[in-house]
């Protein structure tokens, strides 16, 4: 029904053909239901592979704000809350979610503005925009247990990163590895949202491989929604799951897919001959190239963001003419004259896509 | 994967081909997120038409937990608990979903025994079983303000009741309506589950419209995981939504959809040319032969279903043997040597899946 | 300000004096908060002395439903239940607080009427009423283990029992031992509500003492509020505490008294020279001279009550006279024309009083 | 026991002698239970009157952080957070009674240090600190309604301010004006936590009366336990309460105690004949006097307080040797060698405790 391309996000289609040949082509094969089928062994064998890590446990969730939810709901204590940035998914973009399931998320700054003298190109914030740092993240845990009045306080009790942020940085593999000694020192688990993950790990500009997240994080997730999936994500326990009864948990969460192998087959077949890989490569080559075209013009980068979310910072009057040819997503009003804008690529990006977008811009 | 035919449920096959063919259509058009594309308005407005009710609000969910556990913590105050029957999906089966949420359940019987003197056949319970009575709706009701102490109590909030009954039985029209008029003169909503509502509707012993639960309840759902969609249910409101920030808290309970549209494409699918209808009538033929070929063969039912699941009373010798050949539902151990098990048809099977089944009993 | 005597409830009146005496004492003291006091420390050593258990972990709370509703939540597991009978007063007259928590009440039978030939006297009920049975427990249980969908059902968590039950009942030492085997078979944690300890300890027909509780259960409490407190009930976890932290627990809940030690010094004078049992004593002898008195009368008892609670069938005519001069507590409508009133004698009682009631009875 | 003066808090000691008489008068009494006896109507009637709001629904509770999380409860929508100051006691100092409850705290700045070169004396922090700003609080407010994306957001529901602050500071008339506007525009309830209102009511520096809070606020406490009560805190819902039953929700909240009437007792005590302002006006007054005395001995405030908090800066080696002679309360580590304590007076300060005091210091 839509009529004109729109690169307001990464979730914008359907999924990669095929994922939809493999539901056509199983669609009758009758299935065990939530999750116990082989085709979520298969996947989840396949994932602990691609991760070196035989012994993790893999679960299939629905959608993003549900396995954030859920996942961290297994990680805390009652009495505990999750540490994440202020920018965080969690923190500022699920309604409540995680308070909603009776824990606080503790905050830590993470919108440090470009230097004004030192920085890359004219982008408004600088490459830490959206991450955690983890001099913050041990102050804050040292700062809490320093405090006589702690135990009147939320405990810091988990670490939420997500790899690309919400901002479409990355964390370098020096910074996760400091994240990861402050929560093996304080032993609180650390707990990545990969929902861009593929879009992370084929960025250009990234050290961090899949095998690096897997052996410095507890858990996290490989996003199939954003990364050629119908929907679904690959929850990840690098070290095995903390109960021995995720079921009645995810279920309680209201997450606990019926027919749960439509998860598993999608995720079997993502990680089949390196499609995840390769189509993650895609958004990012796309992204890149829609990057140099909008620097060529002229426009000013809200951040130079080395994946597939691209922001620029945009005059209204000119906005409200693009808006009638190309979709883009909002982001925020960074004056009153000037909106920020996210253009997003995705696995089915296309070389005429960016051209005809940058025919409006 | 699987090799052998199974009637353990109705949730084992994928999707009905025109939603294949349609998600299969549509892959790369590109829609805006959370159910606001024009999809999930058609679906809608499909379904509004079907029930008579052009001022609901529908909405669309993916699987029936969690539309359970959202519905009604919409309905209900925080001081408020939800009527079912003890049988009642929400009662016994969804992992306390209901009290995550923070609200208690409060059971009226539905395990009524069949007389032994006066019963259909041989079935173990009457078409009562897993219903509320309207009488024991009203005595609990009114026993609950008849109660000097009551503010220290759970206040009845909702009345939940599904159709099919977990045990595939069947409110008739009247019943239907006296509940209604309890909830109604007590001012409580009254919440339909109808997780395999195709499946009561097309039963061959039901006086029980579409339009009638439309008229009858304030919210019911029309379920699709079970009746021919890959995943969905689609909630109508028949009055209106309760709230008017419906979006944060289906968020809040993880249930918001990004591709929000696979939902509304496939109720769009389901109620254009009568499609839900006409797969839900191929499940009660199903079933209709199915359980003529049972009684004809000696096979003591648990209960006379007029709906897609059919119930039996087998030896626990012959039920090793059948496990071989067949996949079946454990339902419950009946007494020492005796297991009821359960037999589902659903959307897709065939006249040849009912035969094969046959030659194994 | 009440111009009338009142067996309404054992909660209408003050302190001992004994108390109030050395509230007014210390009145001046400058204490440390939140319990960290040298009172709270000396009450629980008198309290872990009293019960054999030198290991015990001691807390004061202020009331009964939020000890129930911080121990229970301290208990379970997220996706646990709590076990109780169906008249326990966590599963009917907390007003929702175990479910507000996230927790089923999972219910048990709890109203064996007694048999017509072979009963104590009149009583309506036998002196099981609002006690669970060993075998029930164990059936509740093992059915679940044995369900092959019991991923999917909240699991059995711990066993709340109440002793006195709300009916006044007591359970014998057998009994208790019975259910407490179950429990550490399945390893599940009993807690024993203790509102009314005192008055079941000191009961003419019990063989049950304060060390046998604390040997067969994990955590019970010693009422106050009931029996000669201002307010207060202290726990006692027999093995230690189930967590490490349980100030941040007991303040979530609102629990966290800032004077904690109010708490303390009213406890350390109860369970100096056995305040605490001679004043139950006395509450145990007006009872009985009531109970003897009403028989003598020609009174129907609702359930031959061992301790402070007496239940009597009233005829609704009477039941409005006496209402003119004597408070009583509504039970409930036994039927057209009777009503059981409850009467309840405690720690201040006196003769007096007795002969009072029994000039308008 | 403990053999030290202390100004560590304000909740150090018993309760006013008048109120100990008057639970030792009324201790054979025989009261309702739940708060619906008659002390707790004259209480509440008393000071309804004092607030000039005859029409206010008054309800006892028994602590702070009870309160704070039952009236936030009360006052939201699930989908809605609290609006705080980030140092306010529901942010910062609840263990998350308020995240426990389902709910999300939304933080506004509150610590703007003092200006270096315009500031009163050598305070640390200027009289702005813990409190928020009606501009800040707008910005939020008409922020999120500007944010596209609002609905994946929690909505602000409600506005906390404490007045006192945790600080000890105090709003203006002005500034209440300014944030009770803010409220009603958008239609926001405003609550006041009095947890020590006696205490900003009777500084010398403040213009705000009881009936201006009364006037400019949704619901208000008048805190009990730090000003002269056992224990107990009087909420106010100034224009009625926002639920036709706030009895379930207050129990739900374990926050019912079953014999209410020792909270109506107080607070009727504390206003009949000013009790509670004399008192307050004594904390003041030894406030002001240990204030000037710090002074005039080279003290550095960490901010120039209005009430009967006062926080100085310490040398670490000099507070190390005040510590074996005087009580005070650990505020924070200011730097490597210097820590900020609180002396708090209270209602039972004397000229003679701040001598002793001054003593050490």
């Amino acid at each position: 029904m839509p009529d004109k391309i729109s690169f307001s996000s990464d979730y914008t289609k359907g999924a990669h053909p095929r994922i939809l040949q493999r539901l056509s082509d199983t669609n009758f094969e009758q299935m065990p239901g939530y999750g116990t089928d082989d085709y979520c062994k298969s996947a989840a064998d396949k994932i602990k592979k691609a991760c070196g890590k035989p012994d993790a446990d893999v679960f299939f969730l629905v959608g993003g704000t549900q396995t954030n939810q859920t996942i961290i709901d297994m990680l805390l204590k009652p009495y505990e809350g999750v540490v994440a940035a202020q920018t965080g998914h969690v923190a500022a973009h699920e309604a409540g979610a995680i308070e909603f399931s009776g824990h606080k998320v503790l905050t830590l700054p993470s919108l440090s503005k470009a230097n004004e003298d030192d920085r890359a190109g004219e982008a408004v914030y600088d490459e830490q925009v959206g991450k955690i740092k983890a001099s913050d993240l041990r102050a804050l845990i040292s700062g809490f247990y320093a405090d006589d009045n702690h135990e009147h306080m939320v405990f810091p009790g988990a670490v939420y990163i997500s790899h690309p942020t919400e901002y479409g940085t990355l964390y370098t593999k020096t910074e996760l590895t400091e994240i990861s000694e402050v929560c093996r020192e304080y032993k609180l688990p650390l707990f990545l949202d990969g929902a861009r993950l593929g879009y992370g790990l084929m960025s250009k500009r990234t050290d961090v491989t899949l095998a690096d997240i897997a052996n410095l994080v507890d858990v996290f997730y490989i996003g199939g929604t954003k990364v050629g999936a119908l929907f679904g994500e690959a929850v990840v326990f690098t070290k095995g799951a903390p109960t021995t009864h995720p079921v009645p948990i995810i279920k309680q969460h209201g997450a606990l897919l019926a027919k749960g192998w439509l998860l598993g087959l999608q995720f079997d077949t993502l990680f089949t001959d390196d499609l995840y890989f390769d189509i993650s490569r895609n958004a990012i080559e796309m992204a890149d190239l829609l990057r140099k075209s909008l620097v060529d013009k002229g426009y000013r980068l809200y951040i130079d963001s080395p994946t597939n979310q691209q922001f620029i910072v945009m005059e209204d009057d000119r906005l409200k003419e693009l808006a009638s040819h190309v979709g883009y997503g909002f982001w925020e009003k960074l004056d009153e004259t000037h909106t920020v804008i996210r253009l997003a690529t995705d696995w089915a990006t296309t070389r005429e896509d960016i051209e005809e977008l940058m025919k409006w811009l």
